[in-house]
């Protein structure tokens, strides 16, 4: 008894096939042991320009503006949800763009498909907070994914995180800390500040309310 | 890649196999269509008192406390990690409780499990308000998931919800409306009422901050 799916997911998928990556295509690379296929950037987008990543994108708003804005950086947006995913390739079909992919995965199976050392830039947007700390290792900074991330990161790779949440980012901050990663442009109101921000559609409804928003970036140490 | 499971989670499971449904024993009863093996209370609890179910029980604070108060009814505690339910089960062990059992499944599975009329209440615990409205879908007072627990519920059967999330709330009070629900002893500072409460865990830190409470019962219209 699943919760039922929209109506016709499959064929609605089918016709933004372009825009996914997807498991079988030519577009992969084996990992050192020829385990599992890893997605071939420099294939899937015909550059070797850096590859920024979001986790968890929605309905796509966010990473579509900033494929716009920087033709330059290839990006890749994840969605575990296929319901939710395909309404984001919708929109995103109509923008046009060359430097935007979406993948619909879950954040818990990246090694299984990012190469090490592949992503330059990792972008966390209103994370589910998962407020009970009985779930804290679901939250996406939990340690955790940070080690993921890091597997996945470059050489002088960066997570930029934005939440609502308080409680969150203090717990995210921790967390950072603990897994070696530096902080820097820490930001408790991001509306009111000179930082360059390209808004979520949920960014911008809490804006409205005069809510703050926090905002960080984490980079790996040497 | 998944997360990595505690360690010795079989191991701990299995010493508390006493306090948990499981698939596969006797105390199954098999649905109308011979499809599905389906919990049998009077087996499982030898006895017809009614059952209350309580849908992300965590560490099971709640449903231990309620069980000790409320010797005439069964609880059933359903929570579908089997890292944090196997806790639970290990506090429960000492409490030596025959009305509580626990069962690790997800919500979006019920009818698989819970037969049609068997449970009498739920409970909803500050379940995860998923503040993004693209995740809707997720939260558990949604539309499709009070349809699954109409199914389940007896013919006077009733929720009662507690939230720290005013958002979450006025979510859930519009479901409720929209799926044929009536509402009473709606309240939105419960730690300030007459209203008897056992509290949860995370409910004692928030309400320790001040922070008030909001609660509700839901019941279904003839």
């Amino acid at each position: 008894m699943r919760l039922r799916k929209k109506k016709h997911l499959d064929q609605r998928l089918n016709q933004v096939d372009n825009l996914l990556v997807i498991e079988g295509s030519d577009f992969y690379i084996k990992d050192q042991k020829d385990k599992y296929n890893l997605f071939d950037f420099s294939a899937i987008f015909n550059n070797d320009n850096p590859v920024h990543l979001e986790l968890g994108c929605g309905k796509g708003g966010f990473a579509v503006e900033m494929a716009k804005k920087h033709p330059n950086i290839n990006f890749v947006a994840v969605e575990k949800s296929s319901n939710v995913i395909v309404s984001a390739c919708e929109i995103a079909n109509q923008a046009n763009l060359n430097n935007l992919k979406f993948a619909n995965l879950d954040a818990n199976n990246l090694l299984y498909y990012f190469n090490k050392n592949s992503i330059s830039r990792i972008y966390l947007n209103f994370s589910c907070p998962y407020p009970k700390n009985t779930y804290a290792n679901r939250r996406l900074t939990n340690y955790n994914f940070l080690n993921l991330y890091k597997e996945i990161l470059t050489e002088r790779g960066e997570i930029f995180q934005k939440t609502d949440n308080k409680k969150f980012f203090d717990f995210s901050i921790q967390q950072y800390k603990e897994c070696g990663f530096g902080l820097k442009n820490i930001c408790l109101d991001l509306a009111n500040s000179q930082i360059d921000n390209v808004m979520t559609e949920y960014e911008r409804n809490f804006t409205a309310q005069g809510k703050p928003i926090y905002r960080l970036e984490a980079y790996l140490l040497n």
